[in-house]
């Protein structure tokens, strides 16, 4: 079986994969052949099919498997699974392969079977009455979206990767974006799933209820546990009412703290109509304008920082415009803002977005960063940011913070780059990056210090597994690994992530 | 020690209490000392101190206990656990005493301890800026509705129980009440938690954030375990701008199903302004306007079915109002809304909820009465509503189906109550209760058929633990046991409840 496996060499420095010492020799050929007999073609061995499921979206994890196998029904996902359990082979779930902390990438023992949801991708059914919509692990997010569209509804989760991760990959994750401020996680927005358990089973827990207290919440269970404790293979999911109007503002401020006060503001004036409140750094602003020459400076000058706020308003854009006019005015006669503007129109809107949407690709085009998706208590953001720069700049002097992210919920992208003048690629980035485990330990601390999560809206995977192990109380620890146990006792589904 | 056991004789017909078969004995009078040396007056036994927590609220469920443990802080608590594991005692959680299914009472082998938590009623912390409150488990709902409100922020969790349940007790049965159309049951508005563990630690998950994915999501499983894996000792909430003006509504239609219509129409124009949506029939308006006199009748004639709505505007009550006036004019132009009356006051928006708020009041004064608590998908409820309605009129005449509860939500309090005439006290309601388990197997088997819930917002207790094994999958029984049994080995949290 060995030539049919990928295999891509050593994993870059300072990115381990993660080992599984320790787990019984696996029958590949008889496994792949059971597997072959069940699926046919959807069970795939070739390396150039099945490379592009053995290496995570950032090129940072490079792992081995037997196969791809890609089942159609939860019936099919549960034979899998009960044929990879028979001959102890790891199951590692796969949707879209968008997430950033390698939490769908096999470890390098080639023993594992990667189960893609891709060609489970229905939507069974859409409830406008009840809102809901109903749909398989593999469809796009940004099909789930459409579905909802098309039946006058709105599914609210968003974010950068829409059009290619999957929802079964966006409630394994919990995964966050633009609007959590008004909606919530894809926890919150999801009321019941259909799994494969550890054992093959088929738990249908498919309910579209609101309130149901009826035994422990196994959904939320299996939501954000990337994974680890079965296979998602389809979920209800919440609609809401789509908005009459959505309008953008942006507004200058002095200071992350005057941000915060902004905030503050803005939730009382807008109460639930504020969906999304982003902050940004002029370095931010300064890197999407270098790199992405045809957008435009919101500003005569540059300020300090910069937030940016969206209005959905369920009656009129007019309405919208004015409470947002009537907001800013007041807070610049109070000195908390210094310059703001309101789009007059979708096309506005979207320029005042794409500010902060292309802030991580321009960064990019600087060089490789170090990535950090952190939460906060929002009363603590401003002493986070204030405090962890310092640090930074004492120990790594000439290091750049491009912190962006979403203030409303406390969350922000604390993402380092090199002192600038470091050209991608340069001896100078390879240093720098040598320093990540380093800068990791100084931004972690200081999050931690500061009582907030080390990872927001990324999850562990294999990124972040180690460092929470650190941070977690034993007590925590402990809990975890025996709900493992207790629902996955041979220990086969996605090794190596987050325990 | 048997002496110092409160003792109550048998249980009233048709509820059993849960029996204990098979754990060994309990050396009762050397735990009492034990907890004696460590909590002093705080640890009590006498049968008039220990009486009022060994039964239920309902006074359906009458248990035994060696004693009442009040620990005072979370340490202290874990050390009553500890001493209750060491020698083998089952630990009964208890807050406000105030559940409908029996789930905070013990059995009747008088081998366990009550630990209430009423001593642990500090509010630890307020955080504006973060919108959180931090409250130990015994700090009275209403309590932190105030500390919200004297921060100037609001806690909307609101049930009829709210002067005395507890915080603990709201999120051991994840709490329902009024608002969750909007803002989402107890599990919703929290967002960290401290438990004592079986195994006697304390977790620290306190925590303050609105994005944290770095494991297992611990806090929902103890949400709604109703202290079946732990004893919440503290937990930290969210708080929410406070509206500017409240305005209800009461409108007149011909059916649940144009109830369900007209919710539809209410979200897309109020859209999260929405906070209640209520239904009730005019049997419940009957009731209410029977038993208090003092209550006005709503409109000049009956209808069919009313429906309260409630907008929590953030801009102003004419604002609210002129929506209100919008949305029931249009539907009244459609010939969905019979009639309608928009509260021109803050005593007219309290007279129209007290309609609502009467009715299982209104109802008691009819006599006992059989309580369904269910939840269903939206589009399903004037399905259930008029297919069970068909059920119970048909085998068993006369009885009358006292319905109503949060439309929003999906949830229905569908009480039956006996035919008219049927004095209270007298022998047709003696036959008429003795048909309970008929009744409740024609209610839930509808409500399963379709797609609902059994127990909406009151849980499972002592009260629906057997009923809940017959329609719940062997699958998710098996992983709710195995999930017990991983965190509670010895089975000795609140035994005979849920599972």
């Amino acid at each position: 079986m060995n030539d049919m496996m990928a295999s891509h060499g050593a994993p870059p420095t300072g990115s381990p994969v993660a080992s599984a010492a320790g787990r019984p020799p696996v029958d590949r050929e008889a496994l792949a052949g059971a597997l072959r007999a069940l699926l046919g073609p959807r069970f795939m061995t070739e390396a150039s099919d099945v490379e592009p499921y053995l290496v995570d979206w950032r090129r940072r994890y490079f792992g081995r498997a037997i196969g791809v196998a890609s089942p159609q029904s939860a019936d099919e996902a549960a034979q899998v699974v009960r044929l990879c359990v028979a001959h102890g082979a790891p199951v590692v779930p796969q949707g879209g392969n968008t997430g950033l902390s390698g939490g769908a990438t096999p470890d390098d023992q080639g023993d594992a079977v990667v189960v893609s949801l891709r060609r489970m991708n229905r939507i069974r059914a859409v409830d406008p009455v009840n809102d809901t919509v109903t749909v398989e692990a593999g469809v796009l997010l940004a099909e789930v979206q459409r579905a909802a569209a098309d039946a006058g509804r709105l599914f609210p989760l968003s974010l950068a990767a829409e059009g290619s991760c999957t929802v079964g990959g966006n409630l394994a994750t919990n995964a966050g974006g633009v609007q959590v401020l008004r909606y919530g996680n894809a926890r919150e927005l999801c009321l019941g799933l259909e799994v494969v358990t550890p054992t093959g089973e088929v738990w249908d827990g498919l309910r579209g209820l609101r309130k149901d207290n009826t035994g422990y919440d196994l959904r939320d269970l299996f939501i954000g546990a990337e994974g680890t404790l079965g296979l998602i293979t389809a979920a209800t999911l919440k609609m809401f009412p789509r908005p009459a109007a959505q309008v953008t503002a942006l507004a200058a401020v002095g200071s992350p703290r005057d941000g915060v006060e902004l905030l503050a503001g803005a939730k009382a004036a807008l109460g639930p109509t504020l969906t999304a409140f982003e902050l940004f750094s002029p370095l931010c602003l300064s890197l999407v304008l270098k790199h992405f020459p045809t957008e435009q400076a919101p500003f005569g000058e540059p300020h300090p920082q910069y937030v940016l706020l969206e209005c959905s308003d369920a009656e009129s854009e007019a309405h919208a415009r004015e409470r947002f006019e009537t907001l800013l005015a007041d807070a610049i006669d109070a000195g908390l803002v210094r310059d703001a503007a309101v789009a007059a129109s979708v096309a506005q809107s979207r320029a005042l977005w794409r500010l902060r949407e292309l802030i991580s690709e321009a960064q990019a085009h600087e060089g490789k960063n170090i990535k950090h998706d952190v939460a906060l208590p929002i009363s603590e953001i401003a002493n986070f940011v204030e405090a962890t720069d310092r640090l930074l700049a004492d120990r790594f002097p000439g290091v750049r913070m491009v912190t962006f992210g979403h203030l409303g919920d406390g969350n922000l992208h604390y993402n380092v780059s090199p002192p600038e003048g470091a050209a991608p690629g340069s001896a100078d980035q390879d240093a720098f990056l040598a320093l990540q485990p380093a800068i990791n330990e100084v931004v972690h601390d200081s999050v931690v210090a500061h009582r907030g999560s080390i990872s927001a809206e990324h999850g562990l995977g294999q990124l972040r597994r180690d460092e929470n192990r650190r941070y977690k109380s034993s007590v925590e620890m402990g809990m975890m690994r025996a709900i493992k146990s207790a629902l996955d006792p041979k220990g086969l589904f996605n090794p190596g992530k987050v325990l």
